[in-house]
């Protein structure tokens, strides 16, 4: 890459970031009566739903405290983020450590998922308040819940989930991945590198030569089925640089090394030749994925993608990593982004064509776009020095 | 519709029923080893996935028990039905009446809806199977458990789903059609007509004017957010020509309007003009649905189409009903059919290309384009003779 092209770039995220995606959650996201905010947002804004779901409210909180913390103290960050966190705490937080999924506007429960996520997503939202309006107490809080999620991570049975007789057991790539960024976000002054490297062990479970699968058996062999196939090259690549992340912290080249392999093979076996972008879910075998969407292209797994490539481009100055980075921006831009009312849209269909204009819905909102945007714009702006 | 067009289409449907779509499941479906039937069966009948789903079961046992009973009693059919009825009692069936959604191939349970569905295919299929094979005390148990069901259907609370405080009460379409669809099959022979009325006035609170709402309050007003604005054209066809049947049985006239014009507005208004076929899910004020797979073209929406606007026609002379019919039929017939391995193929996407090659899933197995082909055959056989 050009130093030309870098600055180019550089001046693009931050633009795009400051300008487009962040005042749109500014401006149409709070909730002036109960706090917090709306989440399912329509192209210009609209609330189209009052309900809260948490994961993003949460995830919301993190971004804006994240912001005010790393990059600027604006006040109106700020305030943004309390307002968030305090209806987190006075309406989403069970007495018994658990987390509500969704709530009504007022705060009143709607559901609770038989899952962890919603408590992970819980966590790194008071931790990174915490940290942002020095907090301490909130910091301590969220190391407590992340050793309570620890303790339910590999048995669900723990939040409600029975365990059935013929369900074969098995791991999901989604909760070591999830428990490595909580530990890299909410532990990170603390010495957690035994938990670490079980991350690690447990991550590289499901990573099967250049393919790794969504669930496999708890010592890593192959399952059987549709869910023993399922391969979600988005997920793939958001490990990937989790892992990328971590791994160099922990001064772990063998790591470092599966991380990149994992991003560069995900690119290669996901990307869609004929149209572009990457699928949502494929099998490994060739047979039709059971999920309707399988084919769809969503924002998120492309803003991974930005970020993965990037990083690895950064580390490694191949150019395999940084034509794989220019590929996913070009198709990024042209299919999600939207010129008129800021934010991306969420869904293509397989042929790029937008099949849902909000932008924001049930799994979507301030976060992957702002997040991969704001990662993107530091290290291109913290670009390493090259020896030539 | 002309003598020509009758005799030929009754000829059409009786061959695909017969010679293309049953024999796919009777030679590929059966489980030679444990019993029961596989269900997820890829383009050519490979099986892709031992999981047996039993929404999926319980139909398929229903479906040959009907045929056994009602076309031909074709001894092959009635041992598939039986080897079907005799898993689901050894395996699918809890001691609390309470039934398994999926069960691994020797019958060990793996998951348990939340929800009464499977219940109520369970109690479909041991009704129609204690028919058809002359066991009364089947058919007796099976009215037990619809009075069970009958009991839980506006509580789920009373199947494992805790009802939370900021969720707002409503009913779904779903219930009380499932519920008339039981009463009709299960109690044909039980005086129900208290029952058959409350149907008939929950029904009756989904439809505002020309459309029909999948959830409402129990007052039957409109609820807010995407879930008060949902609709699905299929699935109103699908209740309106089961109340078509059940108000003609009443002899209740206004119903009998009513299931007319359900069909034919969810046709007029779930009708894609730009590409074809029925929309799966749509927002009533034009948001974009929530649902990823909204704009999909899903077999089942037009297999129950093709019976609907065939029922109304014969029983009206309307040429819209059979203009309606013939779009339906055609579209149907040039996207799902495979002439080269049998039965239809399930999902299309909006412009009508095969997204998914598989016959058989989780959420479609041996009915619904047999139950259509069945009930039109059945409806071309016995035209009603016209005074002209």
């Amino acid at each position: 890459m050009t130093e030309h092209e870098r600055v180019h770039l550089q001046a693009r995220y931050e633009h795009e970031l400051f300008e487009h995606v962040l005042p749109f959650w500014e401006m149409h996201s709070p909730d002036p009566v109960h706090g917090g905010y709306f989440n399912n947002l329509d192209r210009d804004g609209t609330v189209y739903d009052t309900t809260k779901h948490i994961w993003l409210l949460a995830r919301q909180v993190w971004m804006f405290s994240k912001l005010y913390r790393l990059v600027e103290q604006r006040k109106s960050w700020r305030s943004l983020a309390t307002s968030g966190m305090t209806f987190l705490r006075n309406h989403a937080l069970r007495p018994d450590g658990r987390v509500y999924f969704a709530l009504a506007r007022d705060g009143q429960p709607i559901y609770q998922q038989r899952k962890i996520f919603t408590e992970c997503f819980y966590a790194l939202a008071l931790s990174e308040h915490g940290r942002a309006t020095d907090h301490p107490a909130q910091v301590e809080e969220a190391k407590l819940m992340v050793e309570r999620i620890w303790d339910w991570a590999y048995d669900w049975s723990k939040v409600g989930r029975p365990a059935l007789a013929g369900t074969a057991p098995s791991q999901m790539l989604a909760v070591p991945m999830m428990l490595l960024n909580l530990l890299e976000e909410v532990m990170i002054d603390a010495n957690c590198s035994s938990e670490i490297n079980d991350c690690f062990k447990r991550i590289q479970l499901h990573v099967h030569g250049s393919r790794v699968f969504e669930s496999v058996a708890p010592d890593g062999n192959r399952l059987e089925g549709p869910d023993g196939r399922l391969m979600n090259p988005g997920h793939v690549i958001e490990a990937g640089w989790f892992l990328q992340q971590a791994a160099i912290r922990a001064e772990r080249s063998d790591m470092i090394e599966l991380a990149r392999n994992m991003i560069r093979n995900a690119q290669a076996f996901g990307w869609d030749e004929e149209h572009g972008g990457l699928y949502y879910f494929m099998d490994a075998e060739g047979f039709s994925p059971v999920q309707l969407e399988w084919s769809m292209k969503l924002w998120w797994p492309h803003c991974e993608a930005l970020y993965a490539h990037l990083l690895n481009y950064a580390l490694t100055s191949n150019p395999d990593d940084l034509a794989a980075f220019r590929k996913v921006d070009d198709y990024t831009f042209r299919h999600f982004v939207d010129t008129e009312y800021g934010e991306w849209f969420g869904y293509c269909d397989r042929e790029g064509r937008v099949t849902h204009r909000f932008k924001g819905g049930p799994y979507k909102g301030c976060f992957h776009v702002p997040r991969a945007l704001w990662l993107c714009w530091q290290l291109l702006s913290n670009w390493p020095a090259r020896d030539n």
